[in-house]
């Protein structure tokens, strides 16, 4: 290879894998060229906590260039990707073309709706911060509609919550939105007691946590059922409208409906030119290439990959961060003239969930932990791998105060339609 | 007054004002209703902080039903008013009526533009939280865009940002922007220098704060332009659009415009049909009634009321919270059948505005403190004022660590246009 300058990498994705790329390459002499549609890297797996107002989303995102600020051989920008031209080594945003000599694709996934897309306007799915903080106006907007609720039908619909797939993100949804109703809400409202919600966790499969060993997840549902979350099997959804759902023969009116059900990738395949799997995937080569194309790493949950056993790589944050690693040490390789390894395999680094207040779920290996060990585990290594020592000490601030007030600081409703409420009078005239 | 029931004291505000007159009703044997359009009380001083990234929306927000939660003669209801019925003794919300024996309007005011409403586009205003956020977004995408500029005189243009008004707000957000672009962006970028943001004062009089000494707007002008902003004294926008602001002959392009002129209060004027002043104020008598509404208050902001002297009551949080403190004796007189107090007289609690690091001003009957001394202060003032001690614990470590590593730890663009930006293409496709 020859170049003008610099070999060019173009890594579209801040997310974790994209991230662990640029980092892995920090030192090399190239010019890293870091994409991403927000500006922000963002800390996923406690999303579902500023979605139910127990953390800010200053808590859990960063400025991605502040994150490179030391790296001088990455530039950042924000932007969106339209096309890839994998002849000409060109990706297009709206600005304009970036050209490439090796490109990675980290573009994540966002929530599917099994081809009934009209369904995203009443099932909100989660994925960024502005989804957390609609969410968040839901939840609590329909808190404040019940209490001024001119019937208590209407009420009880308001106060139902159904949270439809029982994945990791599901089950913590249910196990948070149970604890600010029965905890944090309790003593604010007058009419209401928000202790009366009621909330669904809809799962199509067997058993939730399907990742998970099974002695793990029969643990998790009894958790959330002492949480007064009535957990429904083998369940789907057949029908969904500002109204609530149909699981079947079963319509449950409902105020707020959640969907961490179906995930679509981003449309890495669709800009390559591969065929995706079902969800939308890009089925990568072992040492996690586009299929034909050498010159283009896919990774994290934009990929398809698979362990020499044929294990499917679950769609968690180790698995973006080692794939990044990885095909940074290829291109690292390549470079060098040397020959880049030729099969990524991902190392485990265990399953969590969390469930609520002292109730967890850890599977590592052969190892098994529930309950309150597992739950401070699971906060203490959450804590760790949170990007910035400010964000920790906040972190743990809110949830030091949380665990023992049982309050939640970030009660806010903001947003669109954040001021005024348009439903049911509040009192007949003369009282 | 004979009443089936309690007597029922309605409060539609629920910012400094609103709630003094709550909490001090908080034993008495009354039906206190208070009502908001935004679910949460918001400690507006520092609202230009979020603006600028250094703390979060929930840092200085609460729920109001979370503050009321211990007051059981008080409930909460999220709502926008309408309209008011002097002679039925009745409110009306957009869900319906409410009706009152004694009525407290509390609904501060929002920008004004001077009859040229058609600038509110393109220079927001700060007025709640998602006006704070809006700001921010609109800050750090000229930031993005700027990096990404196909010229350098757009990426000039994106990095001036005129600031109108040199009230308090408009100073204190003219030494954050200042600050948060030659501090805390310094290194992250790789085309532009942020170092070379162009902030701008406009003020129409003829110095800045002009409610404080002249030796303070002396001092306050000179720290700001020590921060190298440029301030513009005795010039009024007479146009604003989308590519900047005019300065009578001086046309200024900006990337970003934000407004802090004018103010204009709350409708309650034209609710009640009475008069209002130049700023839509209710013109209140001496002790705060609407004139010739017998049960009927109206404080804050949204009031014009004067001391004996004639002077007029500053728009500032210590008259709001004086003033409901005040309506809440009297109302309790009312109710005893005592003779009410005649005349509020507010006591001076001193004015305070900061400028940056270690600079503020701080004039208190004879005292006059400035730069770090004042600054110290003000801050030590404003965290002892935040309502909780969560936030005030979360205020201080965001302050503590901004103090020592000049980060910001909320630089997050979200919300409308958050994904991609949309201008000046990146680079020749073959660099």
């Amino acid at each position: 290879m020859t170049y003008g300058t610099k070999p060019r990498i173009v890594i579209v994705g801040a997310g974790f894998g994209g991230l662990a790329v640029a980092q892995g390459l920090g030192r090399a002499a190239l010019d890293i060229t870091l994409i991403d549609r927000q500006n922000h890297h963002l800390f996923q797996p406690l999303l579902y906590q500023v979605a139910t107002a127990g953390l800010s989303p200053a808590d859990i995102a960063w400025p991605v260039r502040h994150l490179m600020r030391r790296q001088a051989n990455t530039r950042v920008l924000m932007g969106e990707v339209q096309a890839v031209d994998p002849l000409r080594k060109v990706i297009m945003l709206a600005g304009g073309p970036v050209a490439y000599d090796f490109l990675v694709l980290a573009t994540g996934a966002s929530h599917g709706y099994f081809g009934r897309e009209e369904w995203a306007a009443h099932a909100p799915g989660l994925k960024t911060l502005d989804d957390a903080t609609a969410i968040r106006r839901r939840l609590l907007l329909a808190f404040e509609r019940a209490e001024m609720a001119s019937n208590p039908a209407e009420a009880a619909r308001l106060l139902t919550v159904v949270i439809v797939g029982g994945g990791p993100t599901g089950v913590e949804l249910a196990g948070a939105v149970a604890e600010l109703a029965r905890r944090a809400l309790v003593r604010d409202f007058r009419v209401i007691d928000p202790r009366q919600t009621r909330v669904l966790l809809v799962e199509a499969g067997p058993r939730l946590l399907a990742n998970f060993p099974e002695e793990l997840s029969r643990y998790t549902q009894h958790a959330l059922e002492r949480l007064g979350v009535e957990v429904r099997l083998g369940r789907a959804v057949t029908h969904c409208d500002a109204g609530g759902v149909r699981l079947g023969e079963e319509a449950v009116r409902a105020g707020t409906v959640l969907w961490a059900a179906g995930v679509t990738a981003s449309p890495a395949a669709h800009w390559l030119g591969v065929a995706p799997d079902r969800a939308g995937r890009v089925q990568v080569t072992p040492d996690l290439r586009a299929p034909g194309l050498e010159d283009i790493w896919v990774i994290g949950d934009t990929a398809l990959a698979r362990n020499p056993d044929g294990a499917t790589q679950p769609g968690i944050a180790p698995v973006a961060k080692q794939q990044g690693a990885f095909v940074a040490r290829a291109i690292e390789a390549r470079l060098a003239g040397r020959a880049p390894p030729s099969q990524f395999v991902y190392r485990d680094r265990g399953l969590l969930a969390t469930i609520g207040r002292k109730a967890a779920v850890i599977a590592y290996k052969s190892l098994r932990l529930k309950g309150w060990p597992a739950w401070w585990l699971w906060g203490a290594a959450h804590v760790y791998f949170l990007v910035s020592l400010r964000n920790r000490l906040i972190v743990v601030t809110q949830w030091l105060w949380s665990y023992a007030l049982f309050e939640r600081g970030a009660r806010l409703i903001t947003g669109a339609g954040a001021s005024g409420v348009r439903s049911g009078p509040p009192e007949p005239p003369d009282g």
